[in-house]
């Protein structure tokens, strides 16, 4: 495999020095891309666009080729794990991912296979092997997973959900039946991280985005003990190169100091977090990731400037910064107001580098 | 007016010695008591509900008739204020509330009245007299509003939203007009909340629903610095007592030390924050309510016991914590997990109070 043209993102990741800061953006390859519509368009529904490894490169790559961004990620769904498991993914208009077989019973839990990433999901590894190929060496490519809570949710209530009543009785009621399921998860999500960095995925992130819900000493047990157990398990090398870890829980401001003890490399932060007071919390643990409201996009080029400009200020000099969203692009969002962020980022941030 | 016969509820918020820890439970009132939705039925709808004094004092003593909670909240929305302000509120069958003129331009704005509590609302104030007579000092009665923020979400968007992006337009592209928009509902939420203490309440709460939703330099901007102004213009006195006022910002666990020096007596806590940390982290500045995950009550009573066991010690000895849900009792809860719930707080909390 090629070297590595712009390592900015995996640098700044392992605190090492950069020029500036790198920058990607949630959910950069989506709806808010006219291309990203007309490929989706052509592969008729989102699934078919995930499990078609050339579709999925495609989109993966389509926002690489308008911004600067410093790292790709591939192009997937977090409930491939739960569907590869049998429980019958599909989308209704409108409605978000549901589930036909929602998980709720002891047999259940026993019956779920471990899926093998090499044959239910060999079409994730096939997209990462056909992205890293096309990218050749441009960026890095980042492979992800959901964490075993934020897909237990959705495999307990059989979709999305406001309240998560049936997955927190659960919890409540039934904590052992839990913790079998969140295992059961956690291995899956081990083997399915494992062989992304085989297939040749050069970061790997791990989206918690439901555990902020939880009750403060519920978050330990159910969702961050899972996500500690599964960067302890995973391989950290790739090309000769670490490969780092970025966690992510949605609303985690509250438990960044457990978050730093992970072992991961990286905490992706979401907006309600002062940075300045993140990094000191953290001090040299972890990098951060963030922590723009995605709603800024809405606001004109020159207050996105603005917003960049406090943000890179707030965490300040050196490195251990990627700057992002602090959650996903929403579809509305005009792309010229995207350029004029990753512009802002590049032009502002090296002054935090010399 | 008589005296109280039960004072707890405010003592607990005053920091004076208290028995036991008093409970209450946010919408305490509400869909999962048959008895409410008997009263919902002969209303014919919500806003007829909040609007007839007699129906409103009915559907407010109902919890109180089964359980021995330690305060009453007047039965209203938060979104009286707005509908007062000429919006046109309205409710779509499983849609939540929407406005039929959203409020997006200066115009708009500087048109916008502040209604007069004792015309446009007077149904509100009638409401508050009509409980104060009927509870007969058995309880005290909490009055309440949204907080600026919260409602400028509905009147901006013109309903309920997920991303608050029309909102947040508006606070990072037209500052100045969000901040007169914020200046007249906290003008109403001041006269307001004075006219209700008039009418007879003897605590206030302000919910600030979707200040949690803010970036972490806009939250001080935006929110709290409005209900900080309104705290300073409160009427603080009725019947020769104190009237302890209860901020509540969910997901605000970031923004307790600020939160504590807004003046306010009491916070309201949401359950990702852990109750021990959040009384450390103000001292002796404000009381807490809090801090029970609403989901909780899906669980056994056992459960429940337990769950009501652990928050108790997590508070610890002493008075100046107010037993509640970290948000609104869903509609779905059984009403005997309710019970089982306040029987705990009673029988577990005596031992902290010695």
């Amino acid at each position: 495999m090629s070297d590595l043209k712009n390592d900015r993102f995996l640098r700044a990741l392992l605190k090492q020095p950069v020029d500036r800061t790198p920058i990607w953006i949630m959910r950069q390859a989506g709806r808010y891309l006219p291309e990203y519509r007309a490929t989706r368009e052509k592969a008729g529904d989102f699934m078919t666009l995930c499990s078609t490894p050339d579709l999925a490169c495609e989109v993966t790559l389509q926002p690489l080729e308008r911004f600067e961004l410093d790292a790709a990620i591939l192009f997937s769904d977090i409930l491939t794990i739960p569907d590869a498991m049998g429980l019958g993914l599909y989308f209704e208009e409108g409605e978000g991912p549901k589930f036909k077989t929602p998980i709720r019973t002891a047999k259940q839990i026993e019956n779920l296979p471990i899926p093998d990433p090499e044959d239910e999901l060999k079409y994730v590894m096939d997209a990462v092997r056909t992205i890293r190929r096309e990218l050749n060496g441009s960026v890095p490519l980042i492979g992800f997973s959901g964490s075993p809570w934020t897909l237990a949710t959705y495999m307990i209530e059989g979709g999305s959900s406001k309240t998560f009543s049936k997955s927190k009785t659960m919890l409540f009621n039934e904590p052992k039946l839990a913790h079998m399921l969140l295992g059961k998860i956690a291995d899956s999500v081990v083997s399915y991280l494992n062989a992304q960095v085989a297939a040749g995925a050069q970061a790997l992130m791990i989206f918690d985005t439901w555990g902020g819900n939880l009750a403060h000493h519920m978050y330990s047990e159910f969702s961050l003990n899972y996500m500690k157990d599964i960067v302890s398990r995973l391989t950290r090398e790739n090309d000769g190169r670490k490969v780092p870890v970025i966690l992510f829980t949605k609303g985690g401001g509250l438990w960044l100091n457990e978050l730093a003890d992970s072992g991961c490399d990286g905490l992706g932060l979401d907006w309600t977090m002062d940075i300045t007071k993140a990094r000191q919390m953290v001090g040299d643990r972890v990098a951060l990731q963030g922590n723009m409201d995605p709603n800024t996009l809405y606001a004109s080029p020159d207050v996105i400037r603005q917003e960049a400009a406090r943000i890179l200020a707030a965490y300040g000099n050196g490195s251990g910064h990627v700057f992002n969203l602090g959650h996903g692009i929403t579809p509305d969002i005009n792309p010229e107001h995207v350029a004029a962020l990753v512009d802002a980022v590049h032009e502002l941030s090296e002054q935090y580098h010399r």
